[in-house]
Parts: C-alpha cells; sequence; structure tokens
C-alpha cells in the first residue's frame, strides 16, 4: 500500500475493519486504517459456544493485523472487560506497539500480562480523559463515558478523512457512584465541528427507555439490609463491577456489618482498584474470611463471585458445600445482583435450588442495572454527534438492527447505515462509503495452550466422541502373509457399560471376526478396505440393534 | 403388605410417592398406594440436562413398580404433555394395567403407542369429567381444569383414608378457548366435604397475581395481523397447544389468509385434534404446504414449530435456508407465539438472528400467556379445597418453596406442608403425616434403544472424550518373550489436527517408545504396570506441553 491515499481526485478515505463483536457479543476488535497507518481498538475474547467441545476461550483471527504488523503503530483499550481486553496477551506475543488506556483498565490489563509472563515486554501507556494520542496519521482522544466498570472511554478517532467516534460500551449515567458522568459536551463539541461516523453500541438497543443509574441500586441495597437486619447477606456480582461492590460496602457499612470480598477475580479487580483509588473501604470494614465466624452472621456481609452460577466461583461452591471456609446457613439472604446472561439461566436455577434447600432466602430481581445504553441514551449520543456515518456495533445482528432502526427514525439515510459484519474493510470518506474487500477474519480456539489447533475436523471429531462414544477394534497381522495374529480386540469408552451389555458386546465381537476373517478368506490385502468392512459392518449392526453410531475406530498392527 | 392397612389404633393412612417431577420440572410420576391397591399418576419424561452427553430422553426409575407390579391397579394420566406421557410406553411394555384418561389425552398417547408398537397391548380407557373410576380401593375422579393444552384434568383420589386431589398442570382459566373453565365448584364441593391432602402445580408459583386468560393471545393477533395486511405471517408456537393454533386459524381467517400447519408434531396434534374434534377448521382455510406459492405472500399464514430454536424444527430449518418448502423472504413477518423455555435462550437468538439477516421482521414478546396457575390462582385452589396437607409438586425446588410460602399464608400450619423429594414415601391420614421411607428412585437414561444402560461411568467417558479427545497407543508383544512386535502407534481423534501439531504428535510418539522400551528393559511383564507407565508419561508430557488432558487408551496385543 502507498504511504499516502492514492489520488483519485476523492475526499481522503478512512478504512474500518471489525475482527469480531458482531456475530455475537464478545471478542470486540476493531482495525482503523488510514494510508500506512494501522491502528487497533480493543482485543477481546469471547466464552466458546455450546458445540465448541473443551475450548477454553475464543479469540479474534490476528492473520490480516500480522501481515500488516509493519503499519500497526498502537493498541487502544476502551475498558477493561474481558470481551476488550482479554485477547490482548495473545496479540501482544506477536506484535510490539504501545497499549493506550485509562489508568483503571491498565492495571486490569497488567494482571493478565503478568499472568502470561509478557509484562516487561509490553509498553502500556496510562491516558487522561480528553489527552489526545498520536498514532501515525491517526490522533485519538480518550472522552469519559459511564459503564458496568469504571474508566470506561469513547474514542474520536481523527484522520485526514475525517472524526470517527467509537463510543465502546458505554451508557449514560448523570449520577454515577464514583467519577464524572459521560462527557455529552465533548461529544456535542465534536458533533458541531463534524464527525464521519460513529461506532456504536449496540447491546441494549432492543430495549426502549434509558438505563437507570448505578446509584438506584444502592437505594435497593439500602432497603434489602434495613430489612433482613437478623440475617447474614451475601450479595453475588460481577466481579469487574467495582461501583456495585463500593455502594454494597457503604451500605454494608451503614448497618455495622463487616464485609468480606470472596472470589478470584473479584479479590484480584477489588483489589487493584483499591490500590489505585477507585474504591473508597473504611478502614476496619473489610474482614478477612478468616475472620468471619469471630462476628454473629448479622453483623457480616459477603460479596462474591458466581452471579452466573458458574460451577468453580465462590458462591455456587457455598451453595454444593464444597466451599472450604463458608457454608450457607439457613435464614442467609442471598441477593443475586446481575442479570442473567443467556446461556447461563439453568446454572444460576441449580443454585438457587441448593441455596433454598440449606435454608437461604434468595433475592434474583431488581437488583442490577445494565451497563449499557437503552434506545433514548443511543438517540441522544446520536443527537449530540451527528455522524454522516451510522455503525451499529457490539450486539447480535438483531441488537445491530435494533440500533439501525433508532438511528433510521433519527433521520440519517437507510444508506448511511452500515450492518456490516467480522473482515469487512469498510471504506468511509465525506463523499463515498461502501464495503470494498473482505480480509480474513473469523473464531481462534484456544484449548489449554494451544491456540488455533483444534479446528473443525477435531470438534466434529469431539461431539462425535460426547454422543455415543467410541469403540476401537486392534488386531495384528502378520506381513506378507497377511494372516491374523492377534485381535480383533473391542475396546470401548463412553458407549456402554460392559458389565450391563455383556451380550451385546458379544455380539459385537462377532461381527467384527465375520468382517475381518471375510477379509482375510477373501483375500483382502488392502488395510483401508478391512478397516472400511470393520467399520461398515459393525456399524450397522449397532445402528439396528441400538439406534447408536459410535466412533469406530479400527487399528491394524503389523508383525513380521 | 398385608391387604389391610394395619390396625394401629391410628386413622387409615394413604402412601403418597413422587417419582420424579420434583428436581426439576419434566418426568412426572406418582404412586398411591392403600393397602394392597396401587395407582400411578403420570408416567412423564423429561429432556437430558447439558452434562447427559448423547442421552435422547430421561425416564423415572420404575423399579419400585415393578417389584410391586401385583399391586398396581392402573394408570391415570391428567393430560397429554411429554412430561405427563413421555415414559408411559417404557412401562407399559412391562406391566399390564389400563390406562384411564380424557379423550385428546388418550388420542395422544395411542400415537405414542403405535409409535412403540404396543398399541394393541394396552386397554386405553376414555374418562369424562365427572366419572369415578374404581381402581382396587380407590376411586378416581377426573375434574376439569384449564391448560396449555386440552382436555387436561385433575384427579380427586379417594381411599379409605380420605380424598387427596391432585391438580395436574393447571391454570384457571374463566374464557377458556375451547370447552369450559375449571370445575371451581367441584373443587369447592370436594373441600367441603374434607380433603387429606393436595397436591398441586408449583411452576409459576414464584409469580405474583393471574395468569391471563389464553383469548387475551387471540386479541393480540387480531391486533398483528391488522397492522401488518401486506406481509406473510409465520407463527411459532408449541406443537401441543391447540387452542393457540385454533385462534392463530380464527384470526388469520378473519383476515383472509390461507393457513399451512408444518411441522412434524404439530401437524399430528392438530391432526388428532380436528379428527377428535377438538379445533374448528373451517372448510378452505387450510392449505397443504405445496400449495402455498399459488396465493400472493400477504393471504397466507405459517403455523410451525421451532418456537425453542429447536435445531431441526420447521421454523429453524426455515430461518436456515434447509427447508425444502419455504424460504424466508424480506418483509415477512414472524411471530414467535410463547415463552423460552430455561436453556434454550441461545438457540432462539440464534434463529432471530438468521431470520432478520433475511430481512423477517421478528415478534418476540407480548405473544403468549403461561399455562400454569400463578400465586393468586394457587391461593384460589387452596381455598376451594382447603386440603389437610399441601404438597407442592411440579416444579424445581425453588418453585415448589415459593408455593409453600404461598400456602403458609394462607394458614395451613407448616408442620402440614410438605416438601419432599424424589422417593420419598409420605404417609398421611387424618391424624398423622410424614415421611416413612425412601424408595428406589432417579433418572433412567435412555439413548437409542438402550434403556439405562448408560450410566455414570459411561457419561464420565463422555464427558471426558468431549473435553480433550482419545488418544489410542497400540502395541504387539510376543507371549513369554514380551519382546515388542509392532507399535507403540499413536491414534488420535479429538485432540489436535495431526497435520498442524506434527511436532507434538512426534514427541508424544517418543515419549510412549521411552515408557515402552523402559518397560522392556526392566523386564516389566504386568501389563496393567506398562498401560500405567503409558498413561502417566504421555499424560503428563501433554498437560505440561499443551495444558491438556486426553483420554489415553494403551491397547497391548499378545502374540505366541
Amino acid at each position: 500500500m502507498d504511504s499516502k491515499p492514492r489520488d483519485t481526485g476523492l475526499s481522503p478515505s478512512v478504512r474500518v475493519i471489525p475482527l469480531g463483536g458482531l456475530e455475537e457479543i464478545g471478542m470486540n476488535m476493531t482495525v482503523f486504517e488510514y494510508g500506512d497507518s494501522m491502528i487497533i481498538v480493543d482485543v477481546g475474547m469471547s466464552f466458546p459456544s455450546d458445540d465448541m467441545l473443551g475450548i477454553d476461550m475464543v479469540i479474534p483471527d490476528f492473520s490480516y493485523v500480522l501481515q500488516n504488523a509493519d503499519r500497526l503503530k498502537a493498541i487502544f483499550i476502551t475498558h477493561g472487560h474481558e470481551d476488550h481486553i482479554g485477547a490482548l496477551p495473545y496479540l501482544l506475543k506477536q506484535v510490539h506497539v504501545p497499549v493506550y488506556a485509562t489508568k483503571l483498565t491498565q492495571g486490569i490489563i497488567e494482571g493478565k500480562l503478568e499472568e502470561h509472563g509478557i509484562l516487561n515486554d509490553v509498553r502500556q501507556v496510562i491516558v487522561q480523559y480528553g489527552q489526545v494520542v498520536k498514532a501515525g496519521d491517526f490522533r485519538v482522544e480518550f472522552i469519559k463515558t459511564n459503564h458496568s466498570i469504571e474508566d470506561a472511554a469513547a474514542l474520536a478517532i481523527s484522520s485526514p478523512a475525517g472524526v470517527i467516534v467509537h463510543t465502546g460500551d458505554f451508557k449514560i449515567d448523570y449520577t454515577p457512584v464514583f467519577g464524572d458522568m459521560a462527557d455529552l459536551q465533548r461529544f456535542a463539541e465534536l458533533g458541531r465541528k463534524g464527525v464521519l461516523a460513529m461506532l456504536c453500541d449496540s447491546t441494549n438497543a432492543v430495549r426502549p427507555g434509558f438505563t437507570p443509574s448505578e446509584r438506584t441500586v444502592g437505594k435497593t441495597f439500602d432497603h434489602i439490609f434495613a430489612e433482613n437486619k437478623d440475617r447474614r447477606i451475601l450479595v453475588a456480582t460481577f466481579a469487574s463491577n467495582v461501583d456495585r461492590v463500593q455502594q454494597i460496602i457503604n451500605t454494608a457499612r451503614r448497618y455495622g456489618r463487616k464485609v468480606v470480598v470472596e472470589g478470584r477475580s473479584m479479590v484480584n479487580v477489588i483489589g487493584k482498584a483499591n490500590e489505585l483509588g477507585y474504591i473508597n473501604i473504611p478502614d476496619g470494614t473489610l474482614i478477612s474470611i478468616d475472620e468471619l465466624n469471630n462476628y454473629p452472621p448479622e453483623q457480616t456481609c459477603l460479596i462474591t463471585t458466581g452471579s452466573q452460577g458458574e460451577s468453580m466461583a465462590a458462591l455456587s461452591r457455598m451453595a454444593a458445600s464444597i466451599h472450604r471456609k463458608v457454608s450457607i446457613l439457613p435464614g442467609d439472604l442471598v441477593v443475586f445482583s446481575s442479570s442473567t446472561i443467556p446461556g447461563n439461566e439453568k446454572s444460576v436455577s441449580k443454585v438457587i435450588n441448593e441455596l433454598e434447600e440449606k435454608g437461604a432466602v434468595v433475592i434474583n430481581h431488581d437488583t442490577h442495572v445494565s451497563g449499557h445504553a437503552c434506545q433514548e441514551e443511543i438517540k441522544l449520543l446520536y443527537s449530540l454527534v451527528r455522524p454522516k456515518y451510522a455503525i451499529p456495533v457490539h450486539g447480535e445482528y438483531r441488537h445491530r438492527k435494533a440500533q439501525a432502526d433508532v438511528v433510521a427514525e433519527l433521520g440519517i439515510p437507510k444508506e448511511n447505515i452500515f450492518m456490516i459484519n467480522s473482515g469487512c474493510v469498510l471504506e468511509l470518506s465525506d463523499d463515498h462509503a461502501g464495503v470494498v474487500e473482505q480480509v480474513p477474519s473469523g473464531a481462534v480456539l484456544v484449548d489449554g495452550l494451544g491456540v488455533g489447533d483444534v479446528g473443525n475436523i477435531v470438534l466434529r471429531d469431539r461431539q462425535a466422541l460426547a454422543q455415543d462414544g467410541i469403540i476401537i477394534v486392534a488386531m495384528t497381522l502378520e506381513k506378507y502373509s497377511n494372516q491374523l495374529l492377534a485381535g480383533p480386540d473391542l475396546v470401548s469408552r463412553g458407549f456402554v457399560y460392559i458389565r450391563e451389555s455383556e451380550n451385546l458386546m458379544d455380539e459385537a465381537q462377532q461381527v467384527c471376526n465375520d468382517a475381518v476373517f471375510g477379509c482375510i478368506e477373501n483375500h483382502v490385502t488392502d488395510w483401508a478396505k478391512i478397516k472400511n468392512t470393520i467399520r461398515d459392518d459393525l456399524g450397522s449392526f449397532l445402528w439396528k440393534k441400538m439406534k447408536r453410531s459410535p466412533v469406530i475406530l479400527p487399528i491394524i498392527m503389523e508383525v513380521e
């Protein structure tokens, strides 16, 4: 690519390339290009879907970025949630550019880099709101927003082609618990000067109205604590929601309770927030989990992870009586200060059942507000920024489509609203806009230490194994003579419990014997043919007999 | 057991034994015993939970019933939903007693028995509301209720110990679409005479208020059809909700649309309902799916299965463009007339995204009412029946606990409210009540044609296989000399894609070679020891290298 935009007579253009975050929530990553300058906004991970058996994490396909690594100037992070920073260590092992973010965000990233052993290899730069970072032909300004984690930022990304606003994840909270409300004036100012495009959070775009202030949850806690003075109170919430934890601590303190924070990820985030001054924990409020039993239950409050019913989280372990230090007591009040993320409904139900069976009282509604903008907030932000082009991001198709519909109502022409997919290269300038090409994108699977070595074939195998198990048919043949020296031996895993199905396995053995002897008698020497015969004969026998299709794996060994 | 209750000086007692339906929704089955008479109410199935890999269906453990089959007099079915009749064919292959149910319920059961090839072996008796069936020492009366399928019944089960009311699944609908409202007068009459106990549906016991009438959905359809005269309309709903289908047909007809019913289970149920007179389809309204293209789209309406995003259901296939006869057209209106069952959220989202990507408009709210009683209806029924003992059934613990709390508010003493688990034998009489013993109960897994042959060991194997796949290490040893004749050969499935991981597999091969040669050099002849060495060495190598734990399966063959 030329170092300058081609002189086409057209206005200069900027290229926007989302590499994730559009098919489903998670794995947010967007590339911006102008001339030979490239920057990246967010490098998130996402959780595997149900059919990705054994997979730990999904990260974006970095290949386009790696092929163009010489042009990459910097990485900008909007906030410290996993779906925006989770894949960062994997990218930073392969590219060496500075990472710009606000203070708390950098604090959380630091922990990740440390875990991956690359903390010293990365240049982390803390940015203030209002500060402008130069990166190649780009100038990137951080703008204060509100979200369910502190220090969230929108970005105003300027290039000779114009200004693009990337909202990050946001809501508008007029009365935030910590820090300032979103900098609406700056958005307005940018809008007056002219904004080329806005990439805007779609998470709640299907919901009418305005997301309530985080502070409203504090009032709810006050009511709950006032009405439950004789109970121990446990509150489960998202580990990274520092403001929520702050409010629980405030209320607990007002009601003279000592507070325990439990759950590894929460202890980490709150520790980091405390160290950096993002949470105010009065002396004498926090106690360690080992001190819990020194106080009467009704004078304590536990703040824990596990609001999604995650089996290894603190609350789930307490509910299942496998937590080492805390047992649920009859009369305990457990508050889920969270919404259930789609897919987690059954796990959450399971935990609630277990808690109630132990005599706990559970509150699971009206104790959470979202961190994402609803329709009225989206309208407000578009009305301040008035971008020429609207690009709904951060959501499944139906969420982004809902934003597109909202935006169309505001008068932005339909041809200026872009519903794009991952890998689309959207070229934008004052006088033209459109998808000009497609670059590689998609989900790269992380399984243990392996990145990308589990693909569709391996997943299909795992699904087949999970469905009906495997039967191995092993035998030894003599070289040249093709005489059967040992076997066929049948070994199964995940198919049937042998002791209860001896007859079936005896019959299966007979089927294999017949298949093998048949081949030998017919002087079949082609191993592939012998294996196919075993697979076909045993497969159709088991289907007919059991309506099951285990993986059948013949293994032939050869002895001279 | 004696033919008469023991003469203990106490009032005669009846035994209530739930064999399912209490741990989670599904698999409803309750045994009632008096003296040497035993009857069963409902024999339902449930769907496997996510960790039951490869399992098709879960049914109750029949062993207690089979051990006492000589005492079993009859089976009573409250209504035709799968969680009340799904396991019936499996039981009826082993016991031979009449099955009593209302007409539509029997019609649906008939289809199931036919599928299982036992239709001619079973005596199905159609019962009218108000009719009393004698079965040993029991007399069972069918009482009209309302539910999301027609012909639902509560049962009044009389024995010398008193009357027990089993509500079945119910709501109270003052303006049902078909047939009469629940027979509140009969419940009141029973109550005045004295009822020993009531087993009551807990599904919606966590919800305050009153479930709206099914008829309210009809009004919503009228609005939707009035506002969408220029679109084709597709409505997805539960296959068995005949009244819902009736209302969609009524509205479609009012707006001059032809109706197609699509989806195997829906075609079956609606066919049966039509044949038995439970649905009124005016001539000329219904057309076959092949005639669909003879009409302009805006003059047609499709009623389909797939409201839960089930991958093989009609709507999902249309959304994924793999339906053989119907393609989604831009501008189509798709109405989900259903609530999403917990666990299906992601599948439903996927289908909605696909529909919207094809340009369809989706309505997914305010187009469904539940078939189960909310708190006010539960209070009403308890107030009419006024049982001495309350037994919340049909729900997870938290649902049943919510009913227990509601019932306690009505003044039933806490010690007369029984939160029992499957397999509990609850003995009830006028002057005493309590759990006296425990009988075998639990989930029996159905996989293909196998019933109960997949147990915990097999499931654990499937989970392990699903997680990281399997590596088979095969070798041939010479008998007596223990010399290695062939192998060790490594074969893997679901572990890594070999071509991308050649180095890793080469190293793994070396680890196995070292393990095997090490054993041979040390004259280890115990095969179990050789296998353990391979498992340990290869296992720790792979964990160290990859943080993965595939199933490692050494196979040793022996040649003379």
